[in-house]
């Protein structure tokens, strides 16, 4: 950990989130190599955290000795540079190891998901997220998503048990729900736009209170991504807009078109712009030649 | 009809959006006199145009003879002062023959509802809107709801089909499609928010370019409707946040605890304040006694 | 009305029951005289009874003129030679109205759809649906669907409030949901299959006491439809399977292609075999010259 | 493993399918004690085989150690007298994992569940599935459930790649899709009732050729399941119906009252009846007094 809480808490709610792939190589594994080129790529591009093994770096998929050797890689790569936020998630108990896992590589954060495939209700995410959160000796962010859904009086009792946990990342893009949350919770917590994609999301989050977003897009196309967050930041309307209407609205078309494309996309996206993380893994799949090709006009036409 | 198109264009982009319960007397008909002095109500607190017969008027409980004594009523009271929007729906032939209605009664446009239940495409959709667009002459504002939902490109090739659609109301919530849709159709349309309960929304929606929404709340509270709108559109964050913590989201949750309470609540708190409308018809239901004495609570903390 | 409340309800539980499409001519009218030859066809095929102005009959796209000439012609042309059920909905005005008109036509029965667009608490559909069967002196069915389904308990409470309720027609295809309800209520009801192309519910619709169904696709294969429902109820599953395989399949799988293509591959269908019924209102659409061929082929492989 | 392919298959196409919960002790450890006079009871009842470590065992909160101890005890407790499944999912990684630790310790089976979280396209999901089967040397389940859902031509695709794929498990109750699947793939694989309480499905399920089902209520009134599931079976509709009647219909709609109560109320239920297993682990709840009171009186009314 090379942060304070308000060094990190100052992070992630001012400036763009990165969220990298995660690089595997010809057989499937984790290729280190390509990965440490990659982040030190995102940190040249000004981010003001990392936040490794999450959904775009196919977190689902990743078992205890890949999250290992992420966190390790990155921790030792990014430096103490920018924050270094992992994911966990799945059961009490292997968000725990795991959490330790990062904690114990010097990781700042854990970004907190869902338990596994359970329908569950709310005092027992609260309890799931609190068992994990006091597990270790970490700042978390809970990624409010899928299963574990949270409404504004459970984020409140869940940030009131917990010190540690310094902000909520929204992965459901309800405003009324999340409006509520905020206006409820205030600012004992830092806010994270988290839905696909999230520029699309972007100026409504901001018009609420969330100043910051994971960037998927910023693997692929980092200086619109980052040119995107800064108009957006200062008001800069004519600019959002257009970056909207010639990228993000095509692009989320594509995305919307199968399933898992939210994340394939990028992986197809870097490989398209030089910087290849071999293939996702199943259960998702890699675009198919038309649509490769119609992500790599879209590139094209915003370059 | 009292005024030009862009009178009409103008009225519905900027200035709060009034749509007055449907007064019925103990037997359960309309009640013209009482829904005289409603209008003559809300007029005075400066709305900038009222939406007659629409969903907080029990558009879907409504027959022939209702609507037309409601939309000549609403003409004769109103007298020009404002724009009057009536709604029509259900099938094209209904549909047509109520913006018939309402275009010979004096109203200044419609509100376009989906039709009655049965699941259809989007090309369908459209079929049907422009069919009951050309079969008026007035002004159109479609509203994107329930098994009627158009996305982007569909909402743009109604708007090109059809000069007389002035605008469209967002009912969905969804704010990466509805974001899509105004950066793709631009201000060829005016944009409504028309969520229950919108003003949970309305920083949401003003900052992707929908300047305005339709209130319920300002049947019962108007003037901390007003200010509400006003504060919004002045940035004035504080006051916005403030009435949405001390009024909206308490009133919300209420609402969220019975199906149909977002017009039922509605009705009990114009009763509460001393203006009755009677009681909803079925379906929907008039809230219980602890519910009305939470929206009562709810009220007087905010008056 | 023809027969007696036992009779109707014998021909309601036992016997394939027909839902005719409605012709409209090239100018989109009801055509009568092409209507009355569908209704003999029906007939001679030995349906247990005819639901005119259904789901598959456009119910929602007819206005109260369409509705009047249509029961007024299928009374004329049937009869008494099976009962004769109309549809009914939207609203407690509309649906009361519509309900006389066909009373007064002579009809046997209503199958009552729910309000339109709203949603509405399960107190208050009973309500709905309770002022409408008290409006009428004739028998009611209601039609689970949509915005207003009843769980079982409404359903008891709906029935017991309501002597000339004699069905429960199902639309939402939830098992477990029916068989509470089946079990629940018992035999004071006749329940009814109604999930879009009933047939691939058939078995499990029977399994649970749901004896027969609404089959569309006896408008256009009357034989194959009726000699389905013979083996269903034969237990001659090495036919039922054969005709699932071959036909219901397929179809089951063209249909899902594109919403409405439920009611709008019937109409396509009746042309296809040489009894045109004109093209389906907006907003359905017909379909396009590839599923046309589709069906076609589904149709010329099972002939 | 103790079986053949074909005595697996048998077992799974005939005879009850029992779920047993997890026993955990006072510290939320894995009781293998009391778990084995658990195996050993649910043998003695007569079911045909055992699936462990399951939904009802609360698969999605166990790691590698509990599983691995879960699996051992297990097949050392019920030496060869059933066939023994035990679960795996979440990844390609961790499934393939668990699947050879099950087949290791001489499990029978394994009952394959989706990935975790991510959404995942079909042709991913066979992919996911295909790859877990190709790593272990054991039969396979697979659980269509959750974001792993597969319609019928991705069913056959899975079972043609996979040649120690057994059967398949529907966790969906979409009888429209199984029946196409089941009419589609046919005696190729085994079919499994797999949605909560399975009982209320299972007429449905056994009319289009699901023979068998997951009790998870056997696990504390194994009686009352094993004489539901042989009237079921002997076509005694008078029998299912009362059991149903009394017993199912009010344990679901308590379930129904909390998210997670379909395997929380099986734990109190057990606990109930004098076999206690510990409490559920979080995201779970177990229930409050009243809950657990009213349980106790459907509980009571059964026996």
């Amino acid at each position: 950990m090379a942060f304070s809480v308000e060094q990190i808490r100052g992070a992630l709610s001012d400036g763009l989130l990165s969220f990298p792939v995660t690089d595997f190589d010809a057989n499937g594994k984790f290729n280190a190599e390509t990965y440490k080129e990659r982040l030190e790529a995102f940190i040249k591009h000004g981010v003001s955290s990392i936040f490794i093994a999450g959904g775009t770096g196919e977190f689902f998929s990743l078992d205890e000795e890949d999250f290992r050797e992420i966190v390790e890689v990155s921790v030792a790569t990014v430096k103490g540079r920018v924050p270094v936020i992992a994911a966990a998630g799945r059961s009490v108990k292997d968000a725990s190891k795991f959490s330790n896992i990062a904690a114990e590589a010097g990781c700042d954060g854990i970004l907190l998901m869902p338990p596994f495939l359970t329908e569950c209700p709310e005092d027992g995410i609260v309890e799931y997220a609190s068992q994990v959160m006091a597990s270790a000796d970490i700042q978390f962010v809970y990624y409010n998503r899928g299963n574990g859904i949270l409404s504004a009086e459970s984020v409140k009792e869940l940030a009131a048990r917990n010190p540690n946990m310094v902000g909520l990342k929204d992965g459901v893009g309800n405003i009324a729900a999340l409006n509520d949350t905020i206006k409820t919770v205030g600012d004992r917590l830092v806010y994270i736009g988290g839905v696909p994609t999230a520029e699309i999301f972007a100026e409504a989050y901001l018009s609420i209170g969330v100043n910051t977003y994971s960037s998927a897009a910023y693997n692929f196309m980092p200086e619109m991504a980052m040119n995107f967050y800064k108009a957006l930041r200062a008001g800069d309307k004519a600019t959002t807009t257009k970056i909207i209407q010639d990228f993000f609205i095509p692009f989320c078309r594509l995305r919307d078109t199968k399933k898992g494309y939210a994340v394939s996309l990028i992986k197809a996206g870097v490989a398209l712009q030089g910087m290849p993380a071999g293939d996702v893994r199943a259960p998702l799949t890699m675009p198919n030649e038309a649509d490769l090709a119609a992500l790599k006009a879209i590139i094209e036409s915003n370059q």
